[in-house]
């Protein structure tokens, strides 16, 4: 009997970010980071979201009505807020479906009162959005953090019922005292009743000083992008793991943003520390169940995207997921950040470098074509995250 | 014609401390971290070195006669500073030969005037230990940093004289400014220009708040060990790189503790984010000669440590490393730190499971007995450290 002919296998970007006008309203009305400033002599306005970014802030807004020497943050293009754009650069790439989320840092900086109403606005705004485009957007919800409890479960309940809702973004603060915070338990087990499995993302980086007199001024923000973000996660999900959050809500499921941070480098070593200490092995062995080990977790709760830029670190995340570590792990872009090199705005139209480097990395790691490939590419977040094109 | 009789291959630890009596005495006499106290009711004195140790150590000194309830730092025991115990710990596990280094924070606390002296007494011992044990026993070198430059140049040329000693090691504090410190260059030079590689180690972290209020209550030392310490090495690398280090010494070697800290896993985020920042990418292309990548800095001036408790990281050490990568790591064991689980001084004569897990990574990621397995456990240091038994 003749097979049907397969399908051509989806290429899904699970990691992509957008800033709806309303949210770009809000930090344009800001005059403390996050915030959005338009400088003289330059075409696009400048996201500036990072601490590392306020020294060059303030060198430009103290430069008076002279272009600054240096721009600080970032051009605030098109492609942060326009969806033909996202629709764009997914044709130009081969993506078929995207996962947008709103980038960070989300509603962690509203007013206890806004939260709520802007988290309701924007979930809606990105629901309307992926309704318009239907099998090639879906979205993780943002959530009114700073709100009480009540706005919070409210906001889950509202995004788990808009149908092209995949799950939520989440920062590394929680309400505040970090994603170890019992108090956060609830939300974390509303989420998980809900079946909305939390992309984990990097914003508050490392304390600008463990970078040094010379960060600043000389390397950009290669050491806090670079190192600072990708520290941020792993000590956050390690926080996690150490407080029993995910024995305590076993069904949560979570996406690391940029391959886990460095967890899967590290996965040994945090196991070999707990191991001897006797207080905490102790601990964990009297624990009903048993603590499981970090490796456990990794492969039980935890998925990772495909954002490492190396086919060195693909693989450790990929072996880091397990003996079918390669299902656990999802291509994606961070698209609109990394623009092409060199810059200008008919460029950005063009093939990015930065989503280059992560598909070959999977081609690298599993050879082009190859089953493994076709899974981390686009597969494994079709069935991770039901992408079945309603 | 016979091939002569394969010798039986090296088993060399590149990664493993000792702290002679006279810095113990120095550590006793102090009344702020680093520090050695004895306690009522414990048999060892305890060593107490990091931040995340104060809070513990102000508790245990306020508890009067009594016992403290938690005791601060890991016991003192006779691993520390016998080198009979060393020969011992090494017999139990194979090892053929060790490159014994002073424990951080070395000399990095004393004041300018003593640093040097302090310095020469301490490498001396050294030195002095290695020839009473030949063709066992060689070391990494302290170096005087807090002391004048010409202090320190002449600790460099005693350390290059004596005949065991086969580099130094060194902490990321550099002369009190970090390692991209240009005052460091002429240091770094001269080490080069003397053929002594860096043994770069961890001890300073990250400061306590990124682990988060629940940290020092409740997870022990885990996450300033197991996460403070790789990332400080991974910073501080970085910074070199950033600020030119290598090119400025091509012939500088280094070995990275803990397998490069994250150095593996982020190198391709960083080199994505150089690459993608537009300022440093114009300046590396103008650059005489152009920068070099970071992977071809990996490859062609640093060493990496196999003390990574997993064949996750230890594969994706190799593979940085580059296309000869198993040539480029090599085996350690961190002793006499992490002592056996469960403690006790009679368990800590037997088998370390540190130890075993670091060994296991090796057998698992390139299979028992292989060339490349034999290289990692001894062949590769006894070939780039000249170990040949003098």
């Amino acid at each position: 009997m003749a097979q049907p002919p397969a399908s051509k296998p989806k290429v899904v970007d699970v990691h992509t970010h957008m800033y709806p006008p309303e949210y770009i309203q809000i930090l344009e009305s800001r005059s403390t980071i996050p915030l959005v400033r338009s400088f003289p002599g330059a075409t696009d306005p400048r996201l500036i979201l990072l601490d590392a970014e306020v020294p060059a802030l303030d060198a430009a807004l103290s430069s008076g009505p002279d272009p600054p020497s240096v721009l600080p943050g970032r051009p605030l293009t098109r492609h942060f807020a326009s969806v033909s754009q996202k629709l764009h650069f997914m044709d130009t790439h081969g993506i078929d479906i995207s996962i947008v989320s709103l980038a960070n840092p989300w509603l962690d900086f509203l007013p206890p009162a806004t939260a709520g109403p802007v988290a309701t606005s924007i979930n809606t705004s990105f629901s309307t959005m992926c309704a318009t485009h239907p099998g090639r957007l879906y979205f993780f919800a943002a959530l009114p953090l700073t709100a009480p409890r009540e706005t919070i479960l409210a906001a889950i309940a509202h995004a788990a019922a808009l149908p092209h809702c995949r799950g939520v973004i989440l920062g590394t603060s929680g309400l505040g005292a970090g994603l170890d915070d019992p108090l956060l338990l609830p939300i974390l087990a509303s989420l998980a009743a809900a079946s909305l499995p939390i992309f984990l993302h990097p914003h508050y980086g490392l304390p600008n000083a463990v970078f040094g007199p010379r960060a600043a001024g000389e390397y950009g923000h290669v050491l806090s992008l670079a190192i600072g973000f990708p520290v941020e996660t792993t000590i956050a999900v390690a926080r996690m793991y150490l407080a029993g959050v995910f024995d305590a809500v076993p069904a949560l499921r979570m996406l690391l943003a940029h391959s886990g941070g460095c967890l899967p480098f590290l996965a040994g070593r945090i196991e070999s520390c707990i191991i001897h200490d006797g207080h905490l092995a102790a601990q964990g062995k009297t624990a009903s169940p048993p603590r499981r080990t970090v490796w456990e977790v990794l492969r039980e709760q935890v998925y990772l995207d495909a954002v490492i830029y190396s086919e060195v670190g693909l693989k450790a995340a990929v072996q880091a997921a397990g003996e079918d570590g390669a299902g656990r792990v999802m291509f994606g872009t961070d698209h609109p950040f990394f623009p092409p090199v060199g810059g200008g705005e008919g460029k950005e139209d063009g093939v990015w470098e930065s989503v280059g480097l992560n598909s070959l990395a999977v081609e690298r790691a599993f050879g082009a074509g190859t089953s493994g490939a076709k899974g981390v590419m686009g597969g494994n977040a079709v069935e991770v995250f039901r992408l079945f094109g309603e």
